[in-house]
């Protein structure tokens, strides 16, 4: 008995100037949630957010998460927002997440206007949040004010759970959500997170995979204090001489990993699933030039996408305790933390990836026969996600997707981890669906970042018709 | 000839509370140079110390040096105080060069006391510049003041130049002095430094060799922006991943260094200059546990003195555009600059240090066999500085601290680099001494600077002796 949204979905594309003007109001709220100095603002918009989910009938409440240390001053941490549409015991639920919060910008940061003005121009929806996420929050908005304006009654009740921290780390929520296990979480039934990306630019798509983490930090040590290297140069053993020659030893130039069975641990690649890399639309060169690489370490395009999900890969992000500013320095540092971390998919487990890796570099710093004190220690970890494609809330999200972009889409995993979907599903025992509405050129977190108009009024039709597929699902 | 000292030498140790207030006015006066916003006191400083010059009767005078971009403001450099002190025709000349500026201190940074007062403990005289430079500067002044209060008249004329701007690279001093070779610097017969340090704490000595220094810069390129290494990991070639294995080629574990045909260009060790190795009085243990390391690369006194004096030598320094701060940042940098420099010595010439230096690096690189873009290129670079330990200037400073210390100094190197020296040999043409008055733990640029009682006062009548004893030089 599916509902013909035809009308609807003339009407959502007639109400653009609507939902242009909301996303404006939303982008001028400047809830940089890393800067104590807007954390007002940040609340502020989870307050202006309350309001707007009041308006369509939702009843809303604001979890306090106390209190946050940042750049040494006690700040208050903004509310989580909890809200409940409908709770007919005859309908199944939905829980949506999503983030009200931004990372930092500045048009001096090289912005081509100003970030916190959303500015249309050839299509594109330019300002801080517009695509991350923002815009994909009011999506649901719009789309369930799209079905009562109309009076089609939503299959299911919809919770909302949208936090202020997502940029910072999420700092408070997975305790909260440990707390609302058995009251606010209780009884959900489907969990839907709109915050990725497409693939590509053109063809819609569903995230099924995401990758785990586990974080590295490398400490040299062995002089007490930093040393003058025309006094001291070439007596000393140096830690950080150690320490590159250490963190060289981790990767081939083409950035495989050379810890002794680190991939042996991948979940085997059946035939079947190999299979679904052929229909896949990514365009290698593109995405070659998008990063501005001369050559890519593989450049055949099921070998990449391969090593961007379904592989470990091992990333190196700097030094601590070394000098860092431009011109020149010479000092000889006593004591660096390098920092590399190395990214997880099924079947590796966080604990033996630590325990192998911490063990290599042991190994690896024998060899090395220096005298200066080496300790090795993992950092945070998470786990990689998948999804059985094959479940229904899966498979609504592709029939909602089908309905609107008249494609099936594409089945694909992020090589970046999401923390907060593993919580989800590990507190409600029920399936999270990542429906990502944005093109994969939207730049969040960078400079410049846009929602293609096109991308946002598609969103609004695809959130519900996700949501009425969740009739039937 | 030689004139009597030993009741000035008597007036001197009874005049030390004297000594002890004009060194702790000094210190009062925060001259750090490298802080815009202090550069106020560093120009009065200099004031501070043409007057007490004046008050011995010298003629001073102020070379302007113009303005400097500092942090974004133009400010006001420190004037150069140049002095003169006799004009017989009859008389050498003698000049002497000192800095009025120090190196930042605050308490904070972990010192027992305050760094602008002067605090006497344990016969110790701590506060910032108490040893680097005010107070030898200030012996050249005592020593001038108990020759003038017994009616000592000099053997020598005296020229002083005082400098604010040291702990700044010593901006604008020597194109100063370039213009000042015909007039200023005419007619100068022998040069003093005492701005460095003994090679332990109990024996004098005097320094007859800087190593020079050849910087380096490596920066590895190959991406538009930095990247998210979930997104991305695994299927780039990073750059911080190739400059540290490029890194590591550069030496080995024991710090010697691995760049073909470096150590070639050594000057050879004639069996005489080896033998005066062996009395020079240095504790390596002492050495080795001061720098709080388990093992050095040699602990042979002997290998150790000529890695650290008449040998290259190569530190690591850090790199630039990679994350430097606590804790994660999951990102791969786009452009990273690797620095390090090498100690260079007598017969090597920059030039052909860089040459090499590059060419490895480029051979190695072509190695590692990355798309990446590299560039390596040379800093700044000076030249290594040797005096004949035979000139009769260097034997007048000999034969003083034996008149006050009773014991033949050692002759001694220093690993680093001081480039004002070889300026001043080459625009007089004449010797430059470096005759040090502090011991080796007076922890110049770091925490709880001290100059020890013994040293101050000694460091007068050291002074004083050296020049009378020029007028037999």
């Amino acid at each position: 008995m599916t509902v013909d949204l035809t009308n609807v979905f003339q009407q959502i594309d007639g109400d653009y100037e609507n939902l242009k003007e909301l996303l404006r109001e939303a982008v001028a709220i400047q809830s940089v949630s890393g800067d104590p100095s807007k954390r007002d603002e940040t609340i502020r918009m989870v307050h202006w957010m309350k309001e707007k989910l009041e308006a369509i009938g939702t009843v809303c409440e604001l979890a306090d998460l106390g209190t946050q240390e940042l750049e040494g001053k006690t700040v208050k941490l903004p509310p989580v927002l909890l809200g409940t549409l409908g709770t007919d015991k005859n309908k199944k639920t939905l829980l949506v997440y999503g983030h009200l919060d931004v990372q930092p910008a500045a048009k001096s940061d090289g912005w081509d206007t100003e970030p916190f003005e959303l500015v249309e121009k050839d299509g594109k929806l330019f300002g801080r949040g517009s695509s991350d996420d923002k815009g994909p929050v009011l999506c649901w908005l719009h789309a369930i004010r799209a079905a009562q304006k109309n009076n089609i009654e939503l299959p299911v009740n919809v919770k909302f759970c949208f936090e202020g921290m997502e940029e910072s780390g999420s700092v408070g929520l997975p305790e909260l959500l440990e707390r609302e296990k058995d009251r606010f979480l209780a009884g959900v039934d489907f969990v839907c997170i709109s915050d990725s990306y497409w693939l590509g630019t053109k063809k819609p798509c569903l995230t099924y995979g995401l990758r785990g983490i586990c974080s590295f930090f490398v400490e040299v040590t062995g002089i007490k204090q930093d040393l003058h290297s025309g006094v001291f140069g070439g007596v000393i053993h140096e830690p950080l001489q150690d320490l590159m020659w250490v963190m060289a030893q981790l990767t081939t130039v083409d950035n495989r990993i050379k810890i002794p069975g680190l991939y042996d641990q991948v979940a085997p690649l059946s035939a079947a699933e190999e299979k679904t890399y052929d229909d896949i639309e990514f365009d290698v060169a593109e995405f070659r030039d998008s990063v501005g690489a001369a050559h890519l370490p593989t450049e055949d395009k099921k070998t990449l996408l391969l090593r961007r999900w379904r592989e470990p890969s091992l990333a190196f992000h700097g030094i601590e305790g070394a000098f860092y500013g431009p011109g020149e320095k010479t000092v000889i540092p006593s004591k660096v933390i390098g920092k590399f971390s190395i990214r997880i998919v099924p079947d590796m487990e966080p604990e033996e990836v630590n325990r192998r890796t911490v063990e290599y570099l042991n190994k690896v710093w024998a060899e090395r026969g220096s005298p200066n004190i080496f300790k090795p220690r993992p950092g945070h970890s998470a786990k990689p996600w998948v999804v059985d494609v094959n479940d229904s809330n899966f498979l609504a999200g592709a029939r909602a997707m089908k309905r609107v972009h008249g494609v099936e889409p594409d089945r694909i995993r992020e090589g970046c981890s999401i923390p907060i979907t593993l919580t989800f599903q590990e507190l409600t025992g029920k399936s999270v669906l990542l429906l990502p509405l944005g093109a994969a050129d939207d730049m969040a977190h960078s400079q410049n970042e846009k929602n293609n108009k096109w991308n946002y009024v598609e969103g609004v039709k695809t959130l519900l018709a996700y949501i009425m597929e969740l009739g039937s699902a």
